[in-house]
């Protein structure tokens, strides 16, 4: 952990109201802002900023990690695409944006940055229903 | 392949000048927009829509061929990050975006989509020069 790293700060915080499990290479956590429902991170428990700095082992879980919270999203969310990106621009930590898409979202067919909307705050007890449905759709979770 | 769909059509186009090279499961291939100089693309030869409908072996040679050809561009351009996209929202036929972003790029900290940058095309020995320079410092491809 890095004591200057917004994400490892993230990754420490086992008490945040928007983690969904912690995998075995990854914590994953609901984005708070909801504007495309089930928006979820998965992010590297180890401080690093690109993929080919982890040994393959560890790079590979890491994918596969990935891939079931993302499948876990389609069981839940039922979207027409999801879009996967691994950007950094800001915290160069290891971290997945899973964003389910929507034809009836506003940006369908463009990526989402490419205009910005506002955020989309939930109800507690919707958080913590959308929380639990992807939670019981992983195959595995350490908690 | 799917007859209408344009990824599948790049994947079936061996005489692309900008093909780099085809591994196991995808092919590497350079966008001829080099707005962001290294953007390549890697595609997944099957024509499939997520990454969760590969099976376990083919989605896991697709992400570390991917992370290969991440490697390779950070040999090549040196960049201060590199970005990782799957999108689909135009063509949803698994394709990864790998986009080398510096500090002296005009939306560095943001994500590329931000603003919409006219297309930068570079002359024909250019191209070459680079596909050559990716090419050689991938492990290993099939031609």
């Amino acid at each position: 952990m890095k004591g200057e790293c917004a994400i490892c700060r993230i990754v420490a915080d086992r008490d945040s109201p928007f983690r969904i499990c912690d995998l075995d290479m990854s914590v994953v956590g609901l984005n708070p802002n909801q504007r495309f429902r089930g928006y979820t991170f998965v992010t590297c428990k180890k401080h690093v900023t690109e993929l080919y700095h982890l040994r393959l082992d560890e790079r590979l879980q890491f994918c596969e990690e990935m891939i079931a919270v993302a499948a876990a999203l389609d069981k839940v969310f039922r979207p027409d695409k999801i879009n996967y990106e691994l950007l950094g621009n800001r915290s160069p930590h290891l971290h997945w944006h899973l964003i389910p898409r929507c034809k009836s979202d506003s940006l369908w067919g463009h990526p989402i940055w490419t205009q910005s909307l506002s955020e989309k705050r939930l109800a507690e007890d919707e958080y913590h229903e959308i929380i639990g449905k992807i939670r019981r759709n992983l195959p595995s979770s350490k908690q």
